[in-house]
């Protein structure tokens, strides 16, 4: 039995209920249990924003978050808020723009998910699903076929084509660039 | 310190996740933090689908879910597989035509929540937006205008004035029939 936790924080705007959902979707698709659960709250007013997402191969009793395998942070402040819940066995996946650690953290990776998103899709918005096509890949666990199901099922009519786009964008990244990771 | 606990159950289809996603968002507006959960599962492909919803005045640090206040349940499948989670402190509100326990319950209210939608609002699926409304009056803790607020901002545009009047709906309901249940 494995179980896998991906936590996305950022921005209140950045999308990441959805990516959650996309994520959720498409290792449902791949024949796995997910749950995915978002929080509101002031916070969520404020500007910091997070939705969780656990894979299992088991049915998920209670979707109780423990420990995140991967933990996306897409803003600084959101980075202030989860950088503590990083341990050795967190792979933290920062935006290279906007985020600026200070902690050392044992396992990081930056990448420039927003100006991807602005340079190549022209829609600085889909930084979002360039994340969660590198997280899937990453995850071994959802196939590159399913997330696009995923996302084109659950995206906005008018964001399906670059969401899918983006999703294949980022799944290419993570094979050039960081599969070993 | 308050919570409560809320689990919405029925099919797929049913439009759970949204009925959650308002209820979260109608608790955030009247100035509350709220969590929600949504499973994805073979079972969910299947035809059994749910979604909780945590409401505080606190910080939800961990949405655990450990006994609903409330359980709706819209369809036979979603009973026989939740209603053994009913304790005295649980009032589960099932749809009057579409579920027929078996079991003996401590608090149960049987509505037509699909026979109003289809009847008076001419829309089968607002039967979700019904039970959104009559569950935030009997939390006492959601506003009805702030529950319209979450509403108008979380329905695709098409579904907007139906879903407004299905809470209204429900929420008249409550106050006319079962404010003290």
């Amino acid at each position: 039995m494995w179980r896998v936790e991906i936590r996305l924080a950022g921005a209140g705007g950045q999308g990441l209920g959805l990516a959650a959902v996309v994520l959720a979707e498409g290792a449902l698709l791949s024949g796995f249990e997910a749950t995915m659960t978002q929080a509101y709250g002031p916070e969520a007013r404020g500007g910091a924003s997070s939705a969780d997402v656990v894979i299992s191969d088991s049915p998920i009793a209670h979707p109780r978050f423990e420990q995140p395998a991967f933990l996306l942070v897409l803003n600084q402040k959101a980075w202030s808020r989860f950088a503590r819940q990083i341990s050795e066995n967190t792979l933290a996946l920062i935006d290279a723009q906007l985020v600026h650690p200070a902690e050392v953290v044992p396992r990081l990776i930056a990448l420039p998910f927003e100006q991807i998103a602005r340079d190549e899709l022209r829609e600085k918005i889909a930084a979002n699903m360039i994340a969660v096509g590198v997280i899937a890949h990453l995850t071994r666990h959802i196939s590159l076929e399913m997330l696009e199901r995923a996302v084109e099922s659950r995206s906005p009519e008018r964001a399906r084509r670059t969401n899918r786009e983006a999703v294949r964008r980022g799944w290419a990244l993570a094979s050039a660039t960081i599969a070993n990771a």
